[in-house]
């Protein structure tokens, strides 16, 4: 079970009651009163935990598990030790992620202003929010019901968050307007200046940025990310997305629904990504660019040209996945064909 | 207009003034008494704005746009619509930087030392400093008049600001010495030990390291951006460098006048360059390298040996651009040719 | 000498202290008594002054030098100027990190809580803690002896800390388990949420992340660096690991004993490095591998299948590095010829 000194666990649970929160089916024989008590691996189950098989990978852990009752595919079934008690989903995982969060809630956030923080008078800030010691919140900035202001962290002058957001410790938000549930990550950096500088030998000219950062609902922000507002127009970013930590994000990009931006990516100003588009780690986006919905930008690429949605890009300068494939098997035979 | 909530917009200017701030020429015909608003993009301007077009990729957004007054250069007038006052100069943004300025101001440090603040009694601060809550100033450090010390930034010890520097919030600086008007963003990291080990199957032994951070006048360092004190030597930032978010700098740097460092980029220890180079995203340069004056590198670059000056590199390992594009386009034909 | 704002200087010593310190053998005919005041590089050392030599590209500088005496190894002497005093060793640079240390030693924590600081009620800190201005402690944490608590850092709800840590200014750490001596660089996040979410197209559900970070003895972990907390199982850094700034590590990683981890690298999910496995600066490492013990990874490499122990590994996707050499090299030719 997770470490009590950091988690805190509900339950039991029937099964009953479990497999409704995920929309699973009970094989037929299985007792819906039983009774489960935490989450666990296939490999580190007991006959009290339910675990979940969502990899064939793992098919072999599965039909060794002592886990009580499982998470599974109906395809997957015949593999099953003897005994154990079923759920049958179309995706265990999603189905294991609704299971881990009725055993191990979300923390409940307890209103109160800690004795620490500095809010200015200014500041509208819900009767239910609570804000940890050395917070700060700046002046006419807006907080909704619900939010959680971690340690440390720093709201600027005007700020807006809606509902239920978390503010991760020593952040830092300026310049921007949250919608509801945005979680940002401890350390991230939203809304300062862009990179704007009119170059020349007599030294480079600050261009004002008079932009705003704009987070739509549901969107996390990963840890010690950086995202600069617009220069004129607004940085957006839009809801349901996933940005992991060490991200950069230029002034004026614009994020649709639902990408999923993963560490250490860097995204030059005034690129638009299209809904759902997925960018793997250390990939880079040039400035000024379109890349169209469900595009998928591989782990390290550089991309310089639009993408067109649906498309797969890798390799640096990034072309279509298969001629990168193409690319580096044909790099490789050379060398090898040289090194005879 | 930008977001009242976040900016405070001086003005309105008649043209006679906007033209002399930035050494503009007004058309013939245009009234100098014309006033201004604001400033606007092309697109969204109406006749109480000032415009600008810097890029032949936007004269038809110029040819169309309602903007009463416009900067451009003297070459594009005859693409500007009728009634468009039009201010001529040789390099319209930045003109416009220097114009935008005057709408929105940067904030007057309205000096003061917020409650919540921590500063030793050894500290020496100007009377017309700044300090936000939660600021941190250690013992021996002198802060120079006209400095904003963020929310919960930290100076450490001994450290010294010159005039009119900005830290931002959550920001931290050690064993460094800074100019004037230096601006380092929110959550940027400078001063701390460089990543020195002498390294051994018994243990990596931490080497001492007892050099500082020099920044000069007029640097930018972008947010959670991070630069190493020096081993011995000192870590050097040039007059005018631009230094953009997530870059790491690791101790002995010298960056010369002027360098701008785009997003991400990594320079290793012990590493010149000399003034005015360009670094691109991402971009990795090696230990103990000079790069030349003017000299270019391109994003994701991975140089590992010195760049003249004037030269202009890309691609890992980085060899010259001309090269680089070549290595591209043939491993492209290979890789096609293959396919069929 | 160190620039004394900054730095406390010991010393002087004798060169038979200094040269016990280190196991270093004192030349024939060098008095034991002599007494040296400070550490400086061959180029800049007087008669006072202890300097050394590691590298045969510094001979010229060596035989040059006015240092009165030199950590060297004995191959070297006869390059030796007259009248230096050597102290013969078979590794210079770590020796010279000895006495750097003897000269420079890690400044003593004074016990203390800063009056700014807000420490739970429930927390368990050592008397012989000195916690500094701004710095939050949470519900439950446990804080041992010798351990230092930068201003403005936060310490999550029961997060361990062993003997002699330092945590550095605005660092954040939750969900994590720290041994003795260790350092945590300001601005460094530990424990947080790794990046786990079930997608889809009808929004990414979070998957709960119940594991914790592990961090054993003597590991440094650099300025602005995340590491994510396990999703089920721990994120393990083991005993005596080296990580610079700004690195990226995901859930479940597990590093052995005395890992070497550069600047701006990525480890995936999941991923094991086996012990002493050194990664150059910027590198990534995709999700579920295993890196054998010894392995070296080229900077900026793209790491995307296991690497034996022992191997050593370039380019992006890696090849084992003679091949990378060969795929640069015959790479460089075909794009030459093409110019002609």
């Amino acid at each position: 079970m997770a470490d009590p000194r950091f988690f805190a666990k509900a339950g039991p649970f029937t099964l009953a009651e479990l497999a409704s929160r995920c929309g699973a089916d009970l094989a037929s024989g299985v007792d819906p009163e039983t009774c489960v008590v935490d989450v666990a691996a296939l490999d580190a189950a007991g006959p009290e935990h339910l675990s979940f098989l969502d990899n064939k990978k793992y098919v072999e852990a599965f039909s060794r598990s002592r886990a009580g009752a499982c998470l599974v595919h109906r395809d997957m079934a015949r593999w099953a030790p003897p005994g154990m008690a079923l759920l049958f989903c179309s995706d265990a995982y999603r189905a294991y992620a609704q299971i881990a969060t009725a055993f191990y809630p979300p923390e409940a956030v307890v209103p109160g202003i800690a004795a620490g923080a500095a809010i200015d008078p200014t500041a509208v800030v819900d009767g239910r929010v609570r804000v940890e010691p050395g917070a700060v919140i700046g002046a006419g900035a807006a907080i909704g019901p619900g939010c959680l202001i971690g340690p440390n962290a720093v709201i600027g002058p005007g700020v807006v968050l809606g509902e239920d957001c978390v503010i991760g410790a020593n952040a830092s938000l300026s310049h921007c307007i949250l919608g509801n549930r945005v979680r940002i990550y401890p350390g991230a950096r939203i809304g300062q200046d862009g990179f704007g500088f009119a170059m020349g030998p007599a030294g480079h000219l600050k261009v004002p940025q008079l932009g705003r950062v704009l987070i739509h609902d549901d969107v996390e922000i990963g840890a010690n990310t950086t995202i600069d507002r617009g220069a004129g127009p607004d940085t957006v970013i839009g809801a349901g997305c996933k940005i992991d930590n060490l991200v950069q994000i230029g002034h004026n990009v614009q994020l649709g629904r639902g990408c999923v931006i993963v560490a250490q990516v860097g995204i030059s100003g005034s690129t638009r990504l299209d809904d759902f588009v997925a960018v793997g780690g250390q990939a880079g986006i040039t400035g000024h660019l379109r890349i169209g919905a469900g595009a998928r930008i591989a782990a390290q690429s550089g991309v310089m040209r639009d993408v067109e949605a649906g498309g797969t890009v890798g390799g640096s300068p990034a072309v279509p996945m298969k001629e990168w494939l193409k690319q580096a098997a044909v790099l490789g035979q050379l060398a090898r064909k040289k090194g005879r």
